[in-house]
């Protein structure tokens, strides 16, 4: 498609949309294949037929067009402050804590910079689509993208082991974090699992059989939709930003962040510890009560 | 009167007030037998006829619907803040100072709770419509709770001494805090009032000619309009919040109760000093100077 | 013009403005010879227009239908963080410099006042429209402000000596201020000014020749849109605080207002760096390819 | 009361009034001491607020504004159309019939022109608030206006003899027109009126009482609300010509107001005959009957 | 279902369908189980979302609440016209035609009641679910209904002959009027008609195959969505008069119906003509050719 | 242009453009160079904005798309019912009238082709720009056609005789009709203009010099703005169609357009008389005098 189709398509599809979405009706976020230009078009269009600044009609915007600071790495850094909580919880040491992470794309990156950042902790493993490696002394960040941008693969980095990403599973790590694709833990491998925390930064990583296996196994499964919602979360503090037109500089996106994603992972982790159920369960239970409790105070029941 | 007809009756009073209120025309706040229920099914009309979120319309709201945190003893705890200014007025050390509520009520429990709470100062007295009970010790808010919830009044409490309301209004106490109903402090017993200072959490509890007398005889009366304003203001709070789609903290929200309440107990002391009035009086003159000068400013007059 | 026909007129043009303004449109700030009076006015006809609260449709209103504190002196508070900046690059210790400023209205006598409270600077300069005055031990606001009052002039000031506008310019001190009228420094005196840096309080003090001359001898010119912007951006900030109908104190206005002059000077003397131009065209380039990427991103190329 | 403060008073009602009043809301039409010119202020000042056309939102305009043709005459005019059911009703030959009118205001002029004008009746009798005349052999409009103008009154018109106002309700003629003021015909006068038909251009000149002595005397009462609708019937059809943006000529005025005045008319006369009610009752029943099925029918009982 | 769940079920779509429809957006017209009274509560809500009086948002209104005189026969009515145009075409004098109907529900008794009035036609034969009747001297409108009324059905009917009905759609007559259900004449049957012309008021009642095999035998086929036209007609009328705020007589409706109902006959059986193919088909053409000339010309393509 | 630029240039047109028009707002209307689709496009990117139906926005559309029967011809066929106020004002019997017309574009074809159709009047004279053509026995409208078509100009005609444009202007016609460019009739050739009659189809045809002679001279100028706004004047019942949702026959189109432009020429013709001016003259007091009084009543003096 060329970019002039593309932009055709996004004004459209607004022109479409154009009654159910607004600042104050229904906000769309960025998902797959959509970029900040193409939200862009999209608030362009939108203010056209409003005949006024909404910047808050969409997120994912650019910074220019009155995007949030902080919103690239934002799914990343939200799963942060969600380990830390279950690290807490499950009596990790972080700054000792080894860590393997699944995936090499824009969630595998950020969390091979991050963990360090944030904790000090050592990613022991990664990997990409090929395979991926074992460095018991820790893989370093920018010599490792470089590696990759050489090599297209991060696999026969100097030093490391070349494993698969099967295996990269059933390391002896203290964390693991799958940020690649679905159902990669499953009923099959689930029992080999050494991990004492999965933090998952994929969509979807463990399948429902898994999850009853690690649940039993006292393995800590920090679920996708907890543990990757520091993007969403970030959109919210877009449409924040636009509605009150006051801008957060990063360290204050980051701090808002925090508060948000550490309330959300302890009510997650207490609903969890008090109906004895394991966390995914756990944050339905509180999303439907969330949403059934506002619905019946409407009278919609 | 029936769930059912108490919400098509609150739903058709919304349609038929339709034009006159809104987030930006005039915001209805919770008033006496009104419940956070009635204000959500007020607000799911209003926003069937606006066609978008619009919770800033109406506040009082359940907290699932926009509601703030802290409205709940948002009167007494802003009678705190108000306090406090009165005592640095009045030379009174709270952390030693006595106190008797009058009513036992929302008011009233909560009076007694957050005087200890906020500046350790010791409730000698307290009473319901039965009577009141008086006990130089202090009295416990938890034991007394629990006295209450057992025999459905306050009276014969363990160790304490009972007295008539009439009495308690006359102890030898630094802070009197009538909570309860109107015209307890009247042209007849003001001059056996013996307490510093009056926190009006009741309205309207001290007549005009008690006013004068207790003037005269250098009581400090917080006016109800000021004492038990934090309400009202955490309604103002509530409507911020929804404007701006972010919301607070609790501790934020006593925050900002504070500074506010505390600003406008020292304006109203302030100007009581100025034109040697009552403070009753000097906060309506402040209070009517903002209006007069708001509609001049708009060429109204 | 009497104020009936003031008022009529202020009126009559928002009824003819209507459909290009609003809080979400465009907000009209406060320019030469309007009052707050004139934006009172003219919002309270808005606001019969679209029938609801819009206090952010205009900005310079007065502080009681929802002015900002600090709107009166923003343009020379600006300025000072805008200073503070230019002085660190240039290794000037403010605290020990030595002012001269250009002007006695009231960008001038803000100036006299601020750079001592900020800084500790000493103005051992300053002139009105009858010519100036010199003492080298620094001059006192309060004495110089009655002396003025008295003899509607600077000069004579005693223990001062007279100098003209002219000779004031080309003192030896370490920082000039233009807080007069335009075209104050030019080709002719460029080259005689011994400030090492120039805070442009005035709109177009300096001439483009002078800046040329300006930048080749090392002088640092702080530009007017930069310097005097403290104004609009206090109207920026009445605006945020309209919409969100929250309201900042006096020390969150200057809190607010010295991150964002801080930031704006700061990039701006990168820029100059960076592209090796002097700070006037820095700041250009930074505000064209701001628009310009907007306009881009929204498909307006 | 000048004409500013006329223009100023009447473009206030419409601020105040703005949510209440709109083409597709309520339409306010002209009422005593009214004018055109007053219609077009709040018409005017409706526009601002709405900031487009719309005449459709008052009635009783100028012409060039938006008037429709007719409406100055229209009450009169639409009480022939009326009496013209009635008289076919009671049989009386309008051709031939004599006509006593009460009162020279602007409903009694255009009376005594239309009869002629539309059957070729003979007024016999008019009078004003000095007394009435009685000319046998027929009273001519031009003459009478002629006369009136010079003498500031009716009576002493050449050839015709002078009587009382209380006379002239009692004359012998076939059709009574009161066009005056309130309760002429009463209880004590009633049972003398020896007119066929009473055609009520004037607001409420029957009593009661007086209804009932006419009822059973056979003497049909046209009542007021249906004799002098023409002039809100006329409102009515501006306000349609305003929506439609087609404006009527003269002919196409009068051709509607007679299907629509004849149509209520045999309606009411109707409905007098089929519950055996006089025709004002007749008249209650039809217009509470068609809301009350209007309310049924949106489900408002 | 009772009256009160309906009024809510109806209201309940308005307020889900609110962005949808409007006078000048989408306009719901009655269908099958619909009745005035539940149009009526989908005005009423309606009007309360959009604060104004908007009976042009919906059709099928009751006449009290803004409904179109002659709605109830309107599709039968309308039928005639084109029955008109048919018989015209095919030389058929109605008024000595011999007519068969199929059906005895509303369309079914007002086709019996209409070609008589209109016309002078003679119903010969007609049926119900039951069976059919066959009456050479013709029908009588009054002593059918009558029959229908006691007996429960039209068999039976004194003088008449009983006949199934597969024998009514076969008999010799001039004009076959189904309108009953669908699928009634087939590839089986259609040989064996003899009427000159059908005319469907019944939705879909001829086939695919029965269409090739009566065009080719010369029958013209008036198709459904051509000849049962008249009620959609006049719900465009009722929104028509709706807008306009001015109701027209019965015999307005009909002369405007007959006007539109002719026209759309006449392009029917001209393109029928002009490009050879049988009336259904022509019907198809110009519709789909109006869609596309406007999609065109709004630049859909 | 492209098809592709022209129409994304009327689309950016209407989104600028956007708070300036609207049904009740502002309406244009075509002019030189544009083109029903023009229209259509621009309606459509209106309906995209305001979210509705609003084919009133705008005239000179498709008939598909809300456009009114006869706009074609509609500026001739207006100024015919404008000749024959004209000519009854002169005593010019049209029936046995000569006439020349300059131009052979659309005005003029129609012209050519009308007087013929209205009036039975001969046209023995045309012209194109190419120059012009004389028969005495008068032009027939179809085999001109064609000849043109044939031989790109009129002249050469058959049996006529060629002229020059100028000797066209000067024949001894009883109507003229310049139906070309500006300035045709000047100071220089108005004394020898032998009509009786001018029609100006044109714009500006005649120049002020030429006005004055011709009035002297007493031949009958009957002005562009009056003679050709057949145009406008259909634009405008193109506009009451869309707003009232019912669409005009060919045939009611003209009727009203007769009785606007009839009346129209009669007021000018009169207000001629009146004030002894020429009907240009009188044709600008009319239109000055309109909007004044509206302008005065409106309170906007």
């Amino acid at each position: 498609m060329s970019a002039g189709e593309l932009e055709r398509l996004s004004r459209a599809y607004v022109r479409a949309l154009g009654e159910f979405i607004g600042p104050e009706v229904d906000v769309p976020a960025p998902d797959v294949y959509t970029t900040p230009q193409i939200m862009a078009w999209m608030m362009d269009e939108y203010e056209n037929i409003v005949r006024k600044s909404a910047p808050g009609v969409i997120t994912g915007k650019p910074l220019t067009l009155g995007g949030s600071q902080g919103r690239g790495d934002a799914s990343a850094k939200g799963g942060m402050y969600v380990l830390k909580v279950g690290a807490k919880k499950k009596g990790v040491d972080l700054s000792k804590a080894t860590v393997a992470v699944q995936g090499f794309g824009n969630a595998g990156q950020f969390a091979l910079k991050l963990v360090k950042e944030h904790f000090g902790s050592k990613v022991v493993a990664i990997s990409d689509t090929k395979g991926g490696i074992y460095l018991e002394s820790g893989l370093d960040f920018d010599k490792l993208m470089e590696h990759k941008k050489k090599h297209g693969t991060v696999q026969d980095f100097p030093g490391a082991k070349n494993i698969t990403n099967e295996e990269l599973l059933e390391l002896g790590v203290d964390v693991l974090i799958p940020a690649a694709i679905e159902n990669q833990i499953t009923g099959s491998n689930a029992a080999r699992i050494k991990a004492k925390i999965i933090l998952e930064l994929a969509n979807g990583p463990t399948t429902p059989e898994a999850d009853e296996i690690l649940y039993k196994n006292g393995v800590l499964v920090l679920p996708d939709f907890l543990a990757n919602a520091g993007g969403v979360t970030t959109s919210y503090f877009e449409w924040v930003q636009n509605i009150g037109g006051y801008y957060w500089t990063l360290d204050e996106v980051y701090e808002k962040l925090d508060k948000k994603m550490t309330a959300a992972a302890e009510a997650v982790l207490e609903t969890s510890d008090k109906y004895k159920v394991d966390p995914r369960t756990a944050a339905y239970v509180i999303s439907v009560q969330r949403v059934a409790d506002a619905m019946k105070a409407r009278g919609w029941y």
